[in-house]
């Protein structure tokens, strides 16, 4: 596979599959060289794009064994949170195309319903894919169909509530179901919990030895390596174990496993068996994150997602500005040397939150729940109810799972959480399922809760540092993915006063409030309009709620036209907020918006993504110009 | 005990129950007679008020117990859902209050931090109690105190994402915790799922037998009655059980039990023999809900929660109008036998919403999946995939658990479920956790979903008929507690047209926009202000989104002030979507809203709250008139 000048050539084999039944008309033989050329296909396209490059290399074996062995649309593959579909979608007609993922108008980072008939369930967010199996699976019954449905969901699924409340509902559900847990000891960040230490458990019982010992007869012509791999491991571990198939047997699933993930004629001939089955069941499979490129399997959790590197040592360009990420790790951190009331909690993400500066420093008030957002909140709920200080990061679109204990639990007993909610606003490649373009709208209206955003470093900063020191209600920062504008913080943070903005430049004609992360644009907004002789006031509101309402008013009566503008979708966000306050106070001074439509936006450079839905300087003058023409 | 007008007079013992050190101080002797009065003056105080009479009858002793065993407020006790809390309550000083129990500025019908010292945790949605746990028993561990933290969970909340969140993170957590499982076969209605299956294997196993012996010792004394009936109990339940305790010890928790959860003296040992443990356990016991009083263990399900009732017999008196619940269930039922497509799925309130009907008469199409909101949508999801039309029934305040699943897998895949949601506005007497106040807040940012509310009976069969027949994208209806206004709903539905409301009556001055419930308020105000010389159009809205922009901006130009009227808060609320519209369109018509304010809203009775609020014609009225004296 070489990549010319924009096209993109497939290796042999590779590019004679255009759909799964392709796949299953290749001799057997070939199949090892198939998953070869598809591991080459990812490590080149994906250094050119970024994207999920360990987790597809860790299930190359599984999604060819599936695609010889089922046959989609007709069954149902689900796949948990989806990141690991590219291989799958490699092998449904879209290899020629995979060069694209996550660019502009090219294929989606995760599954879609709408890109492929073979994707029958599209996900972003982790613990779906059970549930959703069990409920295609009820369907198929009822209709009287005889299709199989198999949900593939990593270790860490199981860390979630909703595949937890799905177990806990199969025995009941259906007859007919295949569960894939595929097992590499990694969720985002590596597993915590108790059933991570079950799943270790597994791995090192006698039957799984006997198992790898019989794979091993036919790994030995692939080579050796994974055997041995895992006899390490085996070593390694040293839980005890009694029962090991105990729980997923309480739960109502013929537990099969553990196998090697990577024995393609394993996998193979246990799905043909699976096949049979009349009763739900689980097949635990052994997988390695990164499998076959070295780079990726000395450092996975870099290799999860991440952008562009180099193929020769997977080598990826420093950046020049910390990100906000970056700087939220560091500064918690550092506010908690000094403050031993402050805690920091995560849901399986200390390196997307950069968390993990505080767990390096700090280990003892570290504490990551696994993929378990309601657990997190409900547990920071126990921390603030003890005068502790605690920090809940997660990032704005996940919280969309916690919100029931956002209101019923911090806000209604006004127990001081402190929610940073890393990627507010658009994040760009990874598309619908991850901006974080709404959060606005489903905070707003619980009682109590504060709300902010910072327009640069700096402010972030300050504003981390109020959070801390608020101690009489929950809190709430969104902050943008990826880097500010580069400003540096100042050397000791300054508490904000709650509920107040900044009036960072008077004028007359035009009040701007621009929340957060549209600071750049509104700047130059502002430049632009100046130059067409208008005389343009600059407000920072800071607080989303409470809203600074003196100050808004005072500029809202005293200008010709408001413009708000905000990185979140326009109904029911910021702006609302603003036109909400006008009309309760009768001022009639039109408000223009600037946001996201009501409508989910694609993936995509966010600059690209800003100027097709508008969020730029020039609409927002085409917005508000015609007030001006009017009155003057 | 008497009630003598107003006054309430406490049996002997309990009279002299000040706060848990005199439950400490009684010798053991009375603590029988003590439980006995307490369930005496449940059954008489609640006859008067409602309230969760089964549960609190099934925690007598398990109450006692604790109190007499342990120190609050240094130790914390949490109660899941706490519905069951009265008894505890009546321990810690509340005993002379207890009639007043959800009654207007008498005590809640649920546990609140803000009550008392006592409570150190409220609730009022299930599943929260062990996670909230976990932090509080971090937390003490980080600060080096050593007080003991006891969460008492019902099996049902172990169907709950949250609870099994919490049990994967019980090990790392902490070393120290009491996790009292209170297994009685019931959530609000009966209890489903493997657990559930587990939990009454558990009850066969041949230990349970040998400490039920040696309880029955004990229990001699008090009257057998209870033994006998674990005696049948254990006959019944023939399912069979291999490793009895493995499941909760692979989650990290020493597993004691079950034990006989009326036997006062065996769960004062047991408590005293936890307390010394240094790791975390769980203790099983076996209650009966409504213990002590034949209507209520005769018919579990009524009396789980419910309004007054004749002590004599337990009968209540027979509602003269259906509440909505009642409609609905009846309907969807009627809509499934005409159309084999439609299937209903309940997180564990087939009574509630009414489903019962359902599941009497089209068993194989409905699906109760325990107290797991999270599943219950993303089942409903699946079921969509395959072209089934899933009605998902839920309280609009419990729905607030699936928002991400609506946002990521109803909404961005466009999938049709049906969102149901009941008690959708003020839930009167069950206070602040229960109130749906928040759904348009948290639903309107929502792309692609439909929202509405009837105004009357009839137009509520209406819209369930038409989002039946919607299958181009999800839709969500919210309808109030009780009974509506009486309307009759006509023999055959009406398919009514998406995002398009009605005119009432047409009017030149004032132009109402009443949503739902309000209805009748708004006929009201209508009167009124025709009383005064006004003309005023009425519009019934129907949906919240889309809504009907084209009818409501010409009133809003014709007219002089338009007045909104929701059951919902203001902030982020239907009116807001109004204002939002004719912002966008430059009209610059003043909007009054009426709707709840941006806080809590206590328990109490609906129309003290809402005269206590302003939803009332008299406050619209004045809201009005300013802008009707000044442009006339």
């Amino acid at each position: 596979m070489t990549t010319k000048s924009g096209s993109f050539e497939l290796p042999e084999l590779l590019s004679q599959i255009k759909g799964p039944g392709d796949v299953k008309a290749l001799p057997e033989e070939k199949l090892t060289d198939l998953c070869e050329e598809i591991r080459h296909t990812l490590i080149h396209a994906l250094s050119q794009t970024g994207g999920h490059l360990g987790p597809n290399l860790g299930v190359v074996e599984l999604t060819v064994a599936l695609h010889r062995v089922f046959d989609t649309p007709e069954d149902k593959f689900l796949f948990d949170v989806s990141h690991q579909g590219y291989v799958h979608k490699m092998l449904t007609g879209r290899a020629d195309t995979i060069h694209t993922i996550r660019t502009p108008g090219g294929l989606n980072g995760f599954l879609l319903r709408t890109e492929s008939e073979h994707d029958c369930y599209g996900a972003g967010h982790a613990g779906t894919a059970l549930s959703a199996a069990l409920g295609m699976a009820s369907a198929r019954d009822l209709k009287g169909d005889d299709n199989h449905v198999v949900a593939v969901a990593g270790d860490a699924a199981f860390t979630c509530g909703p595949t937890l409340e799905a177990m806990n509902n199969v025995s009941e559900a259906t007859d007919k179901l295949i569960v894939v847990l595929n097992d590499n000891e990694w969720s985002i960040d590596r597993n915590v919990g108790a059933l991570a230490k079950y799943f270790n458990a597994l791995q090192t019982h006698p039957t799984f030895s006997s198992i790898r010992h019989k794979a091993s007869e036919f790994v030995g012509k692939v080579g050796g390596e994974s055997v041995r791999k895992f006899a390490h491991k085996v070593e390694r571990n040293t839980k005890n174990l009694i029962f090991p198939n105990v729980l997923f047997e309480k739960f109502g699933l013929r537990y099969y496993g553990p196998i090697d993930g990577h024995d393609l004629g394993l996998l193979i001939r246990t799905f043909e068996h699976l096949k049979t089955q009349d009763e739900p069941v689980i097949l635990h499979i052994i997988t390695e994150k990164g499998r076959g490129y070295k780079p990726a399997t000395s450092n996975p959790g870099k290799f999860h997602g991440l952008g562009t590197y180099k193929v020769e040592d997977g080598s990826t360009a420093a950046a020049a500005t910390p990100t906000y990420s970056e700087l939220f790790g560091r500064a918690i951190t550092d506010f908690a040397k000094k403050d031993p009331k402050i805690t920091a909690i995560t849901a399986a993400m200390p390196g997307g939150t950069k968390l993990e500066i505080f767990k390096e420093e700090i280990p003892d008030r570290y504490f990551d729940v696994g993929i378990a957002e309601e657990h997190a909140a409900l547990f920071a709920c126990g921390h603030a109810t003890h005068g502790l200080r605690p920090f809940l990061a997660i990032y704005s679109t996940f919280m969309q799972r916690a919100i029931d204990m956002i209101m019923h639990d911090m806000a209604l007993q006004n127990l001081p959480v402190r929610l940073c909610m890393d990627r507010g606003g658009l994040s760009g490649d990874d598309g619908p399922t991850h901006h974080g373009i709404f959060d606005i709208a489903y905070l707003r209206g619980v009682p109590n809760l504060i709300h902010m955003q910072p327009k640069d470093e700096d402010e972030f900063i300050d504003m981390l540092w109020t959070m801390a020191l608020h101690d009489d209600s929950p809190s709430a920062i969104r902050y943008p993915r990826g880097a500010g504008i580069g400003t540096t913080p100042k050397a000791e943070p300054q508490q904000l006063a709650i509920g107040k903005g900044e009036v960072l430049q008077d004028g007359q004609d035009i009040a701007i409030i621009s929340l957060g992360h549209m600071y750049a644009t509104a700047l130059e907004t502002v430049e632009k309009l100046e130059a067409l002789g208008h005389s343009v006031a600059l407000i920072n509101p800071r607080f989303i709620k409470p809203l600074d309402a003196e100050l808004i008013l005072e500029y809202a009566r005293k200008c010709k036209v408001v413009l708000t503008m905000e990185d979140h979708v326009l109904n029911n966000g910021f702006g609302t907020s603003v036109i909400e306050l006008l009309s309760n106070h009768d001022v009639a001074t039109p408000v223009k918006r600037i946001g996201w439509p009501d409508e989910f936006i694609d993936h995509g450079k966010e600059e690209q993504l800003r100027i097709q839905h508008g969020l730029t300087a020039d609409h927002a003058i085409s917005l508000v110009t015609p007030y001006l023409k009017a009155s003057s």
